[in-house]
């Protein structure tokens, strides 16, 4: 089950510079490893913006919701979740 | 290059079945092609709306806005146009 | 799988009223069937609106959408969707 | 009477971590003692966000401000009450 | 229990005039008997607007819902509803 | 002459306790001598919310400014303010 | 007592040419009649738009509706009205 | 050539006293000067708030950015601008 | 003297294609003749939209509004009009 | 390939005057390297606000996003980016 998830990153200027070098480094690992699983099918850069666009398979609303509140960078985002589903017009296969 | 597009649609209440029928056949024909060219990249249901998210991938803003305009239903289309670029956190090759 | 839905109503005024009472009577049906078989799980008025706020428990987003898009109002509905969870503080068995 | 509650929840950043816990505690015990009570009838996490929605069940305006405004995070709430009336197409008897 | 609502009245331009002049006479009576009785508080026009503001005292809200509802001029409003109760400052004994 | 204020509070969490007491017993003191002189003539507390909707009996706009302005919470309000005027449909004497 | 008021006009396209001539004679009448007597303070034009931003000097909240709910565009207009007073830092007499 | 511009003044609780006095002073003589130049034609208090709506007659848009960045209060400022012209029914010579 | 103007073109579906042709040409011969005289600066497409950007340079408010106005799409038109200056890094001779 | 950009930038306060300076001073040479270099098309500065208007001429989505993240102010700074393409009424050579 897919879902769209825009990220818009805002991390506060008094964190240190190891403090922030280290969050960002988990969160760069804890994106791949989901990426590697095939939950987070997608993810993209906005141009211009600390922030980005994904696409999460997931089984419910649970395990989505375990995964972004897991994100190390979560209490510095805004996040925004729209359920997705197959369009009728969509001839790739996993676009289910 | 990509590009993240919604599109909300809406289809006035006095089009005759016969014109939403065939200009809706019309628009499923112009996504499928572009599709099987791999131009239109991905397109997905909003769940609980009448609306789409697409992911174009295009030589440039001008041939994106070319596809957009020349849609069936761009008249009753809304649009929202934004430009994505590889997140430096993807491993999927073809998420560039 | 729990969402939350709300439906605010927008009868187009040049309906006749056959056509509207039919349209109402489709609507009543089509809910309280889907409320007997436990989908749609709780619906509320919201005072001063002709609108609803509705629980839905669905197996997953296409479920969803289908139920929605059937709604005899739904082209005259304005819809919006939130996916939910059970709450880590809930005691409430079946809101899960 | 029903009354549909969103709270949105921000902690600041330099709450300790003590403070923060022993809030977080009696917010947990408030909300469930109230659910036992039947007041609070419904609790649920929003996917995605540090929020939840809620139904309450009040004799009245006073009584639901009582509640709210007595939350341990209330100050750290972002909250919109809606009030909710049974609806005409509702089966289900305590959805009054 | 008290209420407080803004009503924007928006009257279509193809109403005839005896029909505007009807609903016009209607909802003035609906609220006057309102007003005698008790339940419809307070109204003001807003300047510059053909909109009012209202606090009605009323049981619940199920009673605030079928009078706004009942209101000749319902289908042309924009209605919003704001939960009242008394302030910990006030002094006149009927701002309950 | 009648003006609809709606007063939301914002205090900071880093006033002391002793200020803060300092300024609501102020705040206090200066609402009620208002409402006994009948400038302020209604003040509601809003369910859910640490705000309040009033309504105002001055002279003109410079005596509403200065009441408003003078207010002890004034730098931790945000104030909206709409003229109001007598309804043709009300009956009752005093909403002037 | 002055009031800033800002109107923005939207006259339907199926007014006839001539309802549509007649509107503006009388419109432009009233106001350079209230112009003359000192009432309508000023008026300008804002670039690019069917707009004007406009200073009245009334008696109080009803004249100053008695004035807009009277202008013959009155219907096709939407308007906003901000109560103003004389600024402490001002200079020139009449900017009361 | 004249501008409509709305200033709301945000002046930090952590400005000290003496700052805060200094520079309201500045703002009052630079807000003079120009007033007695006829660059700052009006200048009104809005009803309830810490703002003011401002009229300004300049050679053109550069002069009013100086004018209004060199602002001792600018910092603290949003501003909004409007630029105007004569409107055609505007019968007063300076409402150029 | 620059201004910064969006436009966004909404022609109403009931206009006849021959009307529709013959404002579209005369709105592209208005646009050129202006470019060519230099008082239109710049005028670029919007990705995705029926919609563009432009820059105008004026003598002042009235004659930008003389343009503007006079655009023969001008009543099908949403405009916003911004004006700018020459920025204190800009190197390029005429963005004056 | 153009694209429109809007900047609009806070810097906070308590950054010292000598890294304001430092950052200000980087933030020109950077800006006006992609100037010459023709990336940089075009910038105007906004009237009355610190904030600018920019038109960048680059390869794709992807250069544009370095630029971007690149500026010294970027964490400082609110940004908007509009992709453009040339206009079918445009006459000048580079507006493409």
């Amino acid at each position: 089950m897919l879902f769209h998830v825009t990220m818009d990153v805002n991390i506060p200027r008094d964190l240190s510079a190891d403090d922030r070098a280290e969050i960002l480094a988990r969160e760069k690992t804890y994106s791949q490893d989901l990426q590697r699983q095939g939950t987070w099918r997608h993810i993209w850069r906005i141009a211009g913006h600390y922030a980005n666009v994904s696409i999460f398979d997931v089984r419910d609303n649970a395990e989505l919701h375990d995964i972004l509140s897991g994100l190390p960078l979560f209490p510095f985002m805004d996040i925004k979740v729209t359920p997705l589903l197959r369009h009728p017009s969509a001839i790739r296969d996993d676009d289910r």
